[in-house]
């Protein structure tokens, strides 16, 4: 129920998803007669879905507490259905905050990790770019950043589909001295660990857009700072070439001769085309759909979520955690054998 | 003789400078013998222009503290000279490093001010904007973002010629209750503040482009990885309309088409146009020009220094962080007079 155009667009969406994922079942969660209506006129969601009645919807403006006190809410079902390992994943266009919240306090972070972190992807001159954290956590020490890369890489590989992904810690300068504490120890960790061969060192902020390497760590409030920022300079670019080529009449055939090449450029970076951001670190799959996004792009956050459960993303990120024993509940024993704790 | 293609890109940019500003004078600082051949050359600069000679130069991997060292570099010898009251303000496409090392040291702080930040100008869609910290300062409390708030505004008003600049301070949300104690705390503080009117309050990554505000104030980190990110973007869009551009027979037609246009645009963003980030909160002026760039965008960093000294940009700063108040020592007395303390 959640999203500027819900729950039209997001059965519009599973109505794609529904064909690409022939054999994945959606448990759609919300007002059961909205979406019954809504659903006989889809026959490939139709067949893919079963529906469960929420009296209640999250708004876009309650506070997370707020949402978590709210016990038939359709997030709140939707969420529940993971916790209890009913479904394997949840997608969402709704509030990011209560999503957020009741994912951490309901289906919970991973035994043995400090804290999860939003992941998504973004383009790059040399192909996707996976970067996390991006908002979720405001201030973050060493371990957190250390064990966010080990996540970016296991993200990298699965939805990706990369072999040995690069990984880059943001920061001001390239040189080893730069930066404070935090990120020089959590570089001298990273070097240290299972990934280190895959760790590139320090990148800067230019470095993201130049796919310098396929995943960016930061903390959640630069991440968060640094994807708002790319994508208002790719909004202002945009803005102003439509005004180039609605000036006059030779600008506007100019456009349509270039227009091949321009409609690819704009499809690569379709913001729809990178839509579902990924809470990584918690017992399920956790994807937040851009709340403006069309059927389109909600379908590609089903292609992420299913991506991640069907490549066992978690399983992986539990094994490389065990590995980089940060805490020793995780550490493998002397046979190496990860030894994970319950949590 | 700092920069790629000093010492001649200087001379050459001078000579821009000097017709500019006919008033100006500049003392230049370097080899002697290769300023004055080619010095020859330009009529302009010549008549403007001192010659200094200084045997050292500190090259662009120099460590700070090693040009520190250097007593006879030309970097030194120009920053000397501010302190001395020689020259008004120095202007270096020198290592960024060394001459934020040397500045503060030899030129030093402001009195009453904790610390100077690097600010610097930026394209969007409202006129441009001034950004800091772009760097100097990795770690920040509230009490520097409200000192960089001030300069910001100060700034604003003497380069960019506005009356009452409008201020944002950068975040993951713009709800007040977003983002860590310390930029709730300086937000308060800059409500209750001479320039409460003027604080738009919390703006995120995509206002910068936006032009949300005429002023972005963040700590060093965030401020540095802000300003690479979007031009990262900004890079990679333009080499992928490049490529647009070049491919096929319409393409390059529609090049030609849509070029005045496509110039505008250009032009408008060309990085020399806004080169120049400056050291506010020193006592004299410290304009850093890219190390990559030409005559026309160093005569761009001169500009900046000339508008700083001219609309007395110092004397501003130092009434306007006696009005904030936030040193005991700079608090102005019952009349209203600034103390202001003599470091």
């Amino acid at each position: 129920m959640g999203g500027d155009h819900a729950p039209g667009m997001v059965i519009d969406g599973l109505e794609i998803a529904a064909e690409r994922h022939p054999t994945a079942r959606f448990l759609l969660v919300g007002d059961e007669t909205r979406l019954n209506l809504l659903l006989s006129k889809k026959r490939r969601a139709r067949a893919a879905c079963t529906v469960r009645h929420a009296p209640d919807v999250v708004s876009n403006d309650l506070k997370p507490t707020a949402a978590l006190r709210m016990r038939q809410s359709s997030m709140r079902i939707a969420i529940d259905a993971v916790a209890t390992n009913e479904a394997s994943g949840v997608v969402s266009a709704g509030n990011t905050g209560a999503l957020l919240t009741l994912a951490k306090i309901v289906i919970k972070t991973l035994p043995g990790l400090d804290r999860p972190a939003m992941a998504a992807i973004g383009p790059s001159a040399r192909g996707d770019v996976v970067m996390l954290d991006l908002g979720a956590n405001v201030q973050c020490d060493a371990r957190n950043l250390v064990e966010f890369a080990v996540m970016g890489d296991v993200f990298a590989r699965t939805v990706l589909g990369l072999t040995a992904p690069t990984i880059g810690l943001l920061n001001v300068g390239s040189e080893e001295l730069k930066g404070d504490d935090t990120l020089r120890q959590a570089a001298e960790i990273l070097r240290a660990s299972h990934i280190g061969p895959q760790f590139h060192g320090f990148v800067e902020g230019h470095d993201i857009a130049a796919g310098t390497t396929d995943v960016v760590v930061t903390d959640g409030f630069t991440g968060n700072v640094a994807l708002k920022t790319g994508e208002g300079a790719l909004k202002l670019i945009g803005d102003l070439l439509r005004q180039v080529f609605s000036s006059g009449i030779a600008a506007k055939i100019a456009y349509l001769l270039a227009r091949p090449g321009l409609d690819r450029l704009r499809e690569w970076l379709d913001p729809r085309r990178y839509n579902g951001a990924v809470m990584v670190g918690l017992n399920g799959v956790v994807v937040k759909s851009h709340g403006g996004t069309d059927a389109k792009g909600f379908a590609h956050a089903v292609d992420v979520a299913m991506d991640m459960v069907v490549h066992r993303f978690n399983d992986h990120i539990r094994e490389d955690l065990a590995r980089i024993g940060l805490d020793k509940r995780t550490a493998p024993d002397k046979n190496g054998t990860p030894r994970l704790a319950t949590a």
